[in-house]
């Protein structure tokens, strides 16, 4: 069976990669277990470093419909749709977020729909669904309300999905993901980006900057266990979702302060204090904007478990990432 | 001041019109009456009979972003968005339910955010952004989980309005409208078309079919009161909405049984026995999804109201569309 990631080449794209060839199977449409012959990684940018002879790298924008069209076909069993536009750039950059995670998203589903396979196609959401007045726990049924173009666009991803899964085009899950903290890598235009930036740059000898105040409440996920939830969640039988196609990931509650504090136990004093805190109010916004936590007792009930503290999360980032023990 | 009416050739776009030409002014985006000075109604058929010089009759596409570009400019105030693929037809559909109810939408606010002069935008929604597992009463803030295309392009027409609005390219009101009846003329492909039908065939001496069965519950709002709501819902100040642009509008919990029975006692038994009972499963299915009442709280709170019960909307459609009272 074939299988594709859109946004193959990134963060969490490449790392679903190395976990799905290691895997070699996934369930087909019809739930008995495939062996994975080809993957695809389709990104704007290319894939490079992945040598495996199962894996195709293909450069293209998904919202060029005769690229979509071009790699989904009647042999696609998966599709796991991860190419978007962060956060902060869909602010920034209206049109474009509206090009990539709107008509790149429908893009996707269509060449689904003419491929006729029913694949099951796995959709990153995201917290950024949630906003407005919400209640301290948002539950899995208080009302979407997206304060940014981003969460708007993923919210009609999401919308869409349900809709090409009711009727019989794909057969969707949609995983709302919390912030993946700890990132390794550069700061990127997401509006999150110093969940990761506060913990790695520290670590790396560098000065990070918090723009959020200290009192900023964060829904966390780490890497590991956000790669583990994507392919557990495609993993479920189509009945366990029924006509609710998306599942809140469980998350780590954790206020900026006492992810700093976390940090200085696991790398002391020194480590800690290469923090700044310059608060920008565009950031402070659209971060506030989010929950701080959600319900996850869905997503338990599932199977979809998260981490066990920040602490651990830390640990595991200095171990993958950093080829450290700590 | 310039105002468009999308649909206007429609049941309401036309008796919007009306009231609109009647009252001759409406706020500017600034919040002060400003006359109308111009009436666009654009639709993709013709709409005839309008004679007032006021009036300009266009007939294209909304999903034809030149018509609209065309018709929104920097003098434009008002935009009724109500142009729209009706619920069984975007079912029946696919391609053609997106390219109106979501491209279409998606044309006319881009148009918008082209003129630049923030126009105050009223879009019409619907019972059935709501679905799935529901409280017995919906609740402004139950997350919506539409179960049919339909409800899912006008869920995404709410998403796009209130980004609009919040980057300030629009002032957005959405008014999620109950199934409007009586609806005079002949039945439509709308999944609720009964919902008139039963009323006014028999009224007319002919059979009608009743497709969903007597227990059905339907959250109703005459004619005359929808076109209220939709001119109090363009003049409310944009502050009293606030990051919430969606209104439930108020309606009328009636069971189907109980429609009959205020028939019977309206124009008698010989009348309310032209009703044929034939349940359609594809109809009872789109039917039986949305609420059958929401808590109207909010909107009354600014100030918009409904009826006082069946029996005055059946008398207030025998005096507005068959020109006896009774
Ligand atoms: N990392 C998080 O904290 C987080 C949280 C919630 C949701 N998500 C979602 O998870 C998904 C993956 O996130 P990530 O952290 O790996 O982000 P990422 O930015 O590292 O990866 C996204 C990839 O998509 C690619 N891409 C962008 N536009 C494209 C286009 N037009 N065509 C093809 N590829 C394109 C980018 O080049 C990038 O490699 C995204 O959908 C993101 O919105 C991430
Ligand atoms: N009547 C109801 O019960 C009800 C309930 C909830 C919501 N609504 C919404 O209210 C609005 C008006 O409803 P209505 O009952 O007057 O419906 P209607 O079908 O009478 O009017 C819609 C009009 O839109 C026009 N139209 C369709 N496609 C078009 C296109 N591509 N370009 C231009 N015009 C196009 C149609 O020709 C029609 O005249 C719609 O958006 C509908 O979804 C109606």
């Amino acid at each position: 069976m074939k299988v594709l990631i859109t946004g193959g080449a990134g963060f969490l794209g490449r790392r679903l990669a190395m976990q799905l060839l290691a895997r070699g199977t996934l369930s087909g449409p019809d739930g008995t277990p495939q062996p994975i012959d080809r993957l695809t990684l389709l990104d704007i940018v290319p894939a490079e470093g992945i040598t495996d002879p199962r894996v195709a790298c293909v450069t293209g924008d998904i919202a060029d419909p005769a690229v979509t069209r071009g790699l989904i076909d009647a042999g696609t069993g998966s599709v796991f749709h991860l190419a978007a536009v962060v956060s902060g750039q869909a602010e920034a950059d209206f049109e474009l977020g509206y090009r990539i995670n709107l008509d790149g998203s429908r893009a996707v589903l269509e060449a689904c729909r003419a491929a006729g396979s029913r694949p099951r196609v796995v959709f990153t959401s995201s917290v950024a669904v949630h906003g407005g007045d919400m209640p301290a726990v948002v539950q899995d049924d208080t009302a979407l309300n997206p304060q940014s173009s981003y969460g708007v666009q993923k919210a009609i991803g999401e919308l869409l999905l349900s809709d090409y899964t009711r009727k019989g085009f794909v057969d969707g899950r949609i995983l709302r993901l919390p912030t993946v903290s700890v990132r390794p890598g550069r700061p990127n235009k997401a509006a999150s980006s110093f969940a990761s930036g506060i913990i790695r740059e520290p670590l790396n000898g560098e000065e990070a900057v918090c723009p959020v105040p200290p009192d900023t409440s964060l829904w966390l996920l780490s890497p590991r266990k956000a790669v583990e939830c994507l392919i557990r969640g495609h993993e479920l039988p189509s009945d366990a979702l029924g006509r609710q196609r998306a599942i809140n990931l469980p998350g780590l509650s954790v206020r900026v302060d006492e992810m700093v504090a976390a940090l200085r136990r696991v790398a002391g004093e020194e480590v800690a204090s290469r923090i700044r805190w310059e608060p920008d109010a565009a950031i402070t916004r659209i971060v506030a904007s989010w929950p701080g936590a959600w319900n996850p007792a869905r997503a338990e009930a599932l199977g979809l478990s998260g981490d066990s503290g920040f602490e651990a999360v830390i640990r595991a980032y200095m171990e993958d990432e950093l080829g450290r023990p700590a």
